[in-house]
């Protein structure tokens, strides 16, 4: 009796603590390396993820491989984000920074998008890229745009809609620092047409000038 | 022939000090009231805004009238947005909030935008709107939306798309606030589909599959 | 036997655990919606509150109903502040704002008060207020003073002292944002002269130039 | 003519220019030592120091005299606080911390009052003080005191009220940090009663519950 | 047999939880004290230390008695640090401050190091001392060097390398106030010649242009 | 007469102003375009740099160009970094991030340092590193170490010693994030060794535990 009771309490526990994620905004210690170990049921989470204990570090939690090969651009937009951040490399907790490799098709691109938590500085290796921002309504939404070649960096403020277009004929690869451990990444299309659930035809008609019946047909295809 | 060349001097100096601009994040002292008194001609501007003399602060500095009149909602999302931020108040330099009042025509709307700066917070004094925000892709863009009576409070996380729209047959009023003395506006459409210079439609044809000819009215449509 | 030193282990584990509060100062990811579902017995705190599973947020998490209805001002003050901030409603957690309604009775007051944690702006939509704000000494405690109508808006910096009046023979309503989910109050009579437990008499009478017993009066009648 | 045109461009300027005050809250750089060099007759502030040329900064920039010299406390409160911050370390601009030196006469007191941006670690000395900080409304207005030997530390939250009072017979002499390189201070008595112009004497009668005529006598008193 | 269970469960708890450390940055209410209470057997870390529950903070946690007392030189540099940060005073948990005293017998010093987390502020009370900091390579690692006499004061900006050696023939005591609540420490001939385990010799000797076996020597002469 | 006195006061408001450098650490802007155009004669700088007219603001503000070229190992360490920072890319200006390529040729390094400003993402395009740092005092001083092929990333927190060495026969290139506009540099050898005027040999030959011959031949070694 007593024995299924100390169970039930147990699982109430664990419920409340598992799958613990947490991190902070700046260090207060050497590294605060991310930990997702805190798995038995439940929900405990932080802004950011928990560290593990600091003892326990060790450098592989700093460590991540693979940004050499290519990623897959078979897709609408034709174009492929390999992320490296705290997710991949826990070491990155706390500390503000994390890395991405994207691939580009010919004639494929990075959609308009935002980071709501980094600015974006990109650097082209290989290939011949369109990047460009748009300024806020207080600046009149002005296009900051430039073509890229290789060794050619440019800087996408944060919070502002960006996009990279690949105008040559051949792939082109780009990395980019982002000045977050977390930046997030909202995709204009994909959040206005195709949110879950979706967001009202007669709204979105409204708001973007559009036949009903256009915005229906863009939410069927930016369903997921 | 000396006095000219003062005068060239003078004319080179106003160009760099005038209209000045600054502000700092945080508040280092009581109070740091914007100042835009440095206009000669030129440009020195700061993240933000200057001070203006501590011991010529005054009560006015911290002060706005007029937000108890309706804003102009005649235009084509029937909506205005009466903004009291740092360009208003300048005693809201380096304090991180500011106010809105916003005014809705019946069926009118406050269309899909993001703050880059700022959470918003909105309370509802007369009406019913249809309010939401949708999270990022990391999210799977989830919709949280809500009908609101009078009284009723939302909360749009920074960086994150919202709208509001008046689903009711009388105007509706609301007043927000925002966590940033200058929290700026991204509205989408306008950005996306109306900057300057425009786009090439045939990327953003691309990014929203839409025929590119539609693309081209719209950019038409939004130029500004 | 083992049984109960399991029912003790989770005892221990339970007051370690419950109660916990928790957040974090700025966004590191879209929200992280506060919870206080952390309560089997016991105390793991954070500064700010803990987050829910981000997977369970949903709009009511950001939602809050009755800012439509006056406080009772019927106490010594004649006043009533009515708070939405993270504690009503968690989807504030980590964004930096919150938003209160006052209602003042006829010659009610929001006595003088500090906020260690935020700068307040506040709209007032009925009645006459007399409101100020007294700067720091460095600013030799200069007094910034307006009487607002509605519609007017007055902003008390960070940390300063401050207060408003109805001046009018009339309730009076404002709405207020303050720049921290989680703002604090410290009003100065019932701080200095109701503390619990009380500050020394003689200490206070020092200090503020007070016949002694005229301030073991005044802890008597701010005894709480 | 032309001479007196440019004479009166320059006044203009230097009034616009002069007495700059400007910092900002945290190190882009090595250091960003304080400058007041630009005076010559006008106004351009920022939210701290502007700093001078890192160049010319030198040793003597992070450098002060004196604190091995009793401050002198023959006053109303027996006590005095000798401040070094960034007006007297130019070095200090931007960097988050200062430090003061108080002297207590016997029965002398630091009297009740609030750092707006900083919080304090006190170090005793010489001599016994009695200490405390006085907690929140949401806290209850909780008193948290402590008598202090030398070699005793003391920390005094940021933005709460707190007190130190000199319990023995002999001088004491204390040390403090504080985490700002401007805290400021707010002194609850002379800011309340002795602001300028003072507050309405029946605003704080209702306010602290006292006699009218008893807060005309403090704001005389305290009347700087 | 459910017994055991149930404690195998509790041990996969306990070292989930225990030893659980954690604060943030910037205070969201009056204190966060910090608690190491969390001792069942585990690992939940944040970036700092969790928070006791506010409601049985008292006067002890934001107390600490002893820096009167001399510390122990009796080492191969002859001097001695006595830290008073969060694992001395948990009230410091989240405040951004704390607060070293420093004994140097004759000839004794605090060899060059950093704080990558807080700028120094330093006031000699006995003795003399010879202190200085270099500036970054961008500033050419120019000296800022001094001689301090008691009551003198210098500063040491966050992150640079330092150093204090007493040139009397007398001990010599300091107190200092730093900007972190965990400052952190790294000696350089201890780091980067001590550390565990060892750094490659000959990377050493090519980075420090030495002989391989002075490098070995040095190694051997820091393990610790 | 008056003319000249003209000329000396513009030259003195030249002095004041000129060479003016400064930049706030958060967007309060869309972008806040770094200048240096402020260049008359004189002296004004802040924490950063200016901005530009936003209005002014181009797209190659945001632009650099030539990280596909190697740069020259020629020297000492046999390694190269080109900076890309707000020096490079004004439009980096209060944005917390840059770029840097690393060139090594074989057997060279980068020998161990800190940035007292920013966190390092490392990404290895080419060659075979062997990469670490070094954990602060309170941790003991932990060698985290890693030997990178292409593709591989790896991360050097914020204020740490860290290093990386070229194990392979051929040249190795790198590209790095960092999580500041200006990280700063602190090689360890040039700052303890080298630094301007050299540190008294005898400290340093206490605090390394060497002979002063061989500190004074490293002094000479390492002066710039």
């Amino acid at each position: 009796m007593r024995v299924s009771l100390s169970l039930i309490l147990i699982t109430i526990l664990a419920l409340v603590i598992s799958f613990a994620k947490a991190y902070d905004p700046s260090p207060l210690q050497d590294f605060c390396v991310a930990t997702d170990d805190i798995k038995i049921g439940g929900a405990v989470f932080v802004n950011g993820k928990f560290c593990k204990d600091p003892k326990q570090a060790k450098a592989e939690d700093f460590f991540f491989s693979g940004l050499n090969k290519a990623g897959n651009t078979n897709n609408d937009v034709k174009s492929n984000v390999t992320t490296v951040n705290v997710d991949q490399i826990p070491g990155l907790n706390t500390m503000g920074i994390s890395l991405v490799r994207i691939d580009y098709a010919p004639y494929g691109q990075n959609p308009p998008h935002t980071h709501p938590r980094a600015t974006e500085i990109l650097v082209l290796i290989e290939g011949t890229l369109y990047v460009g921002f748009v300024s806020s309504n207080q600046d009149n939404n002005r296009l900051f745009a430039k073509v890229l070649h290789p060794g050619d960096v440019f800087v996408f403020p944060i919070g502002q809609i960006h996009f990279q277009v690949n105008i040559g004929k051949t792939p082109a690869v780009a990395f980019a620092g982002l000045s977050s451990q977390n930046a997030g990444v909202i995709t204009i299309a994909n959040t206005v047409f195709g949110s879950n659930p979706p967001i009202n035809p007669e709204v979105l008609a409204q708001a973007f000038q559009l036949d009903v019946n256009v915005v229906k047909d863009l939410e069927a295809k930016f369903k997921n």
